[in-house]
């Protein structure tokens, strides 16, 4: 029998890969570029445009609970804080940083009391400066609060913001979502991460380590 | 403004794909097939592995709330059945077509009053013929179940019982699962109903009213 993973992702358009013609996403992206003989893996994409991380904190362990499989294990992935962080149209952000920050703070208290190793990804930015400030402010609380749970993140917004591929598809579009090939690039810099994190839920000590060391080298 | 467009999927695992090594299953090449300039088409894959229609009506008002947009129009699509029609361990399915048929019959009466146009997926086959048997039987009772209601339903499994590369790719994989080619197949099967469906989402008779004359004369 094939080991059985089950990875929950919870977040906004983003999660849920609006825009990409392909209807891969980045999460997409990571699932089908880790299947493998005797790896049985499954994917929920569970992004919901428009969503807040008030909005994902409602609903992520209702929806957790009915994806529970029979067998094997299961992870949570989380990736909020653009929706957040755009204007609630009186000047203020739709939520405030530190109810973000207290938002995540209970999702990963919870996750841990339910057995479910979390990672968390960071905001992307989009075509708006604005809104682009507000998630460099919040990336950085978001992923220390990460790293206060001992939860692996990955902050992405200082990559993408100078990434030409990124922004192009972004204007191109509707100013918020990238295309395929911002989703792909968005996938590169969660894959390493991802990759460890597949690793550590399989139990795979040995290629968990190795991910490390490739992460400390660089060298291949 | 594009138009706005949403449809969730609800089901099991033939829903969510599981088998496609591209992870689009036949609902993210439906979605993928139909994006154009001026459509904003966002589809929520929302199918869960080994549920049944009990399942899927356990959960998927409170899903559709949370997924319900501020903006557009909002379709359901549903398929289950394979998962009622297996064995339950005792001789007997894990939910009788009596009961599977009412449950159907509960959504589709919720969905009409919510506002909700639904279009309705027959279970298809697998590789066990004590299975196939009771899908077969149900695959007419929902039929006719989802006729009564005056929504549209897309029978597969008498499409697919003689397709060889779903059933190769079927007892290929774990007996269940088509792969690739198997989701092509049954995506193909879906899509002229879907075209339909989504041309009358769209308000766009014209386009409606020219898919239903390409079904007749099949010469396009």
């Amino acid at each position: 029998m094939p080991q059985r993973l089950t990875v929950l992702f919870f977040g906004d358009s983003f999660v849920a890969g609006v825009g990409d013609p392909t209807g891969l996403g980045w999460t997409g992206r990571l699932v089908a570029g880790s299947r493998r003989p005797g790896l049985d893996l499954t994917g929920y994409p569970l992004g919901i445009r428009r969503n807040t991380s008030a909005d994902v904190l409602a609903r992520w362990e209702a929806e957790t609970a009915a994806r529970l499989p029979d067998t094997g294990t299961t992870r949570l992935v989380v990736s909020f804080g653009v929706n957040d962080s755009t204007d609630d149209g009186a000047g203020r952000p739709r939520v405030e940083a530190a109810e973000s920050v207290a938002n995540l703070r209970t999702l990963l208290t919870r996750a841990e009391t339910l057995g479910l190793p979390t990672l968390v990804v960071g905001p992307p930015p989009i075509a708006d400066p604005r809104t682009n400030h507000r998630v460099l402010g919040l990336d950085a609380l978001l992923a220390d609060e990460a790293r206060a749970h001992g939860v692996p993140v990955v902050p992405v917004v200082h990559d993408l913001l100078p990434d030409e591929t990124w922004l192009s598809e972004v204007r191109a579009g509707d100013g918020a979502h990238p295309g395929a090939r911002g989703y792909a690039a968005l996938a590169a810099l969660v894959r390493p991460s991802w990759d460890t994190f597949l690793a550590d839920a399989l139990g795979d000590q040995g290629a968990s380590d190795h991910a490390a060391a490739d992460g400390l080298t660089g060298a291949r």
